[in-house]
């Protein structure tokens, strides 16, 4: 691929980026903005020059994300009901997967496919090779210290549960707290709820702000004690797009000796990370949300973390020797990877790891910053509307649910649809926040890489028509 | 497909079969001898009419196999190490994937990639039906009652870690027995190993018989009593080859009220599976054994039985109601699918279900007799060699685990891996039955529908070199 080297790039903190995008603004070509590809920054740059052209600098680093990857992802080039071109804004659910990625699924299943680790032969080594592999491009896309840091896992699901039953259910006993909020993925919520109902632990949740678009810091501070053994709680909201300040969390969970899982599921596709960074104990996310297949994701954990679970699953591949009565496990990450893993799964998701790597994760930040920012000022023209969560600014995510004063959300997705736009209604997995937000589900839109401030532009068009419709 | 229709098959006894192979021998023309595609019964009948055509009589039913199918499976038309043509006989491990299944997985993610269930829009629509079709088919595929009593899984030792963990956890106490044997699969050992210890309950090892090549049913049923809960055996041993008597294994474990599991992950792939006739409680496979994906497996269980049991991973999908401090859950199979499911897998599952009914099971299970009948007998001739496991006409597969005096099994994979074979070696997840067969280790050649009898003959005449040059 055509686009690496990013090396340059300064843009890494809000401020910088509207000096960015202020630039990008000004010396935009006319022509540019009638073709809908006026995000901010990241946009304008390479437009200017050549596109494609790899380069060192700041202003256009990187490959043209919007229109100028659309060609790696041909789903996006359809008509549906007819002949309504289709806006996919439902990335918040899964995102679509690059040509490059179903490339390395098909040379993997036409190629090499055959079982890993067992096996001395030809495919079977090649297959272990791309295996490991991508167990390796998963680790430097989040910056790991070790590729065996990395557990596979069949979602962001699993890895969460892998944790609260493994760990969970060897450090909690009844007195124990486990703090989660109320804005949890139920995916974050359940299984500590079931550990707890296990243990005797009590389950203790961080509240929103007054204003109800975020976490609140302070509560979380104060709900923190010597009681406290482990903090779970979601990076950036797939609800609120808020974003954690997850160096807060960190530094006053491990004060009061409490371990820290963060749920990265909508984060790690969108942002760079730094494992090491992040001072957390586990981090999880999946595959399928970051242009990976489904039926992956994975649990990165620190080893000494990772060495004091116990197994939880049994199987082949995570025992070293099996006797009748008992068995022996193997270290970190096959202790916690039992029977044949999902290998094409894997080597697709080192696949998407390349690819978010080769675009630079500051681009895909700085390109989301701008998309998000867009589509936030554009909804808040629609009128009746409510958006759910903080301004652009202290988002993680693009990402914008809302709701519209006398329509129910599911009325509007629906109607949206037959004008070829897809977005999500519901409670997004996340029922308790929509209580605690006073509603039962909202609507909401969430653009990736590829999608264009036209699309944006299509969907707020569509929207109002909806509106009129329905009103 | 041109190849539906199986409706005149008889041959559903060994005895059946040798009078139907006897007719193929008698009636085989010399040019097919030739070609290596002399397997007896399944092999002659197409090549004396036509070819793909789809007939009633039982003598020409259904497609032919072996070199009759390998147009569907381009990856075995590959030459290895330069020049060698490479013959997999390592489908006990895992299978290859028919270009129909690597379709409906292309389909599925180039049109219409979207996550499942939770979303009104086009593409969404289109992948729960996708998904849920999916379910159906793998139901029909095992004579389920409905598409209901299918929980799609990571692969076949999830499955067992589900009814273990959710079942288990509920209904084992001290005192309670869990019935397993000495044949088991570690991933049919570790997890009752697990719950056990978890529990207090204790396990028990059905032997082989003193031959060793099989298990013990009369030991079995002396192991009976009302303290056993639950029974939870291999159907076809993965590296014996064994067939387990299903009907005495059943009848006898529900006279004394336990519950049976069988472990299908080497019968469904090449056996019809009726789970109504089976009378079991719950049975597992899994995907990348039956041409299908990596990542996906599934359990099957009697509906009222799944309905028993408590929710064991929490997530997205399997909730009803979710609350701060507690949730209510969906039935089943949701209940046991938690977050983003393996959509695509489960698709290509899906497609794989199709492809081996297209065929027709018992097609299958006539044409893996003969061959494995074939690579029995070409096997036995070869000097110094022990073949593990009953004779062919007490087998369920035709798989081939074995040793040669004086020679490592790795060195023999190692070698004959030189020659393109690839076969494995090793301890197959099976280490107490390598305990109980006094060994450590063996190499298995394990042939599937699309493999022939000229490849029979070219590992065999490749061993005896090997054999030749280690010895």
């Amino acid at each position: 691929m055509a686009f690496r080297s990013h090396s340059g790039s300064q843009q890494t903190s809000g401020v910088a980026l509207h000096n960015a995008s202020m630039r990008g603004v000004r010396d935009r070509p006319a022509h540019i903005e009638q073709r809908g590809l006026s995000y901010r920054r990241s946009a304008v740059a390479p437009y200017e020059t050549e596109p494609m052209l790899a380069s060192t600098s700041a202003a256009d680093s990187g490959r043209q994300l919007g229109e100028g990857i659309r060609a790696d992802f041909p789903i996006l080039n359809q008509k549906i009901h007819g002949d309504k071109q289709l806006v996919y804004f439902d990335n918040g659910a899964t995102s679509q997967k690059p040509k490059q990625v179903l490339e390395a699924l098909r040379e993997y299943n036409e190629g090499y496919n055959s079982n890993v680790h067992r096996g001395v032969h030809f495919l079977s080594a090649k297959a272990t090779r791309g295996y490991e592999d991508a167990r390796a491009k998963v680790a430097q896309l989040i910056n790991a210290r070790s590729s065996r840091d990395i557990v596979f896992t069949a979602n962001a699901t699993a890895g969460i549960n892998l944790v609260a039953q493994s760990w969970g259910r060897k450090h909690l006993a009844p007195g124990d707290e486990v703090i989660v909020s109320v804005a949890e993925h139920h995916s974050n919520l359940v299984p500590w709820q079931l550990v707890c109902q296990a243990t005797g632990a009590t389950l203790k949740h961080v509240p929103l702000t007054r204003d109800g678009q975020e976490l609140d810091m302070q509560a979380y501070a104060k709900l923190l004690s010597p009681k406290t053994k482990i903090v779970a709680l979601v990076h950036v909201s797939n609800m609120l797009g808020s974003l954690l300040d997850t160096e807060f969390v960190v530094e006053q969970a491990h004060k009061v000796g409490a371990m820290v899982l963060l749920d990265c599921s909508q984060s790690v596709p969108g942002k760079p990370t730094d494992v090491q960074a992040l001072g957390a104990d586990w981090i999880v996310a999946t595959g399928h949300k970051m242009c990976g297949p489904t039926g992956i994701g994975f649990l990165w954990g620190r080893q000494e973390v990772l060495e004091d679970m116990p197994p939880f699953l049994g199987g082949g591949e995570m025992i070293e020797h099996v006797y009748l009565d008992h068995s022996t496990y193997a270290p970190p990450p096959s202790r916690f990877e039992p029977g044949t893993p999902a290998i094409a799964e894997a080597i697709g998701l080192g696949a998407a790891a390349d690819y978010l790597q080769d675009i630079g994760m500051q681009n895909v930040q700085d390109f989301e910053q701008d998309l998000g920012g867009y589509l936030y000022e554009r909804l808040s023209s629609v009128d009746g509307i409510t958006i759910y969560g903080p301004k652009p600014e202290r988002r993680g995510s693009p990402l914008c649910a809302f709701n519209v004063d006398g329509i129910h959300p599911t009325d509007l997705s629906t109607f949206l649809d037959f004008e070829g736009i897809a977005v999500r209604s519901g409670h997004h997995c996340t029922q308790p926040l929509h209580h605690a937000l006073g509603i039962s589900s909202s609507a909401r839109a969430s653009p990736y890489i590829y999608n264009t401030e036209a699309e944006v532009d299509s969907f707020v068009e569509a929207l109002n028509s909806v509106i009129d419709i329905l009103k």
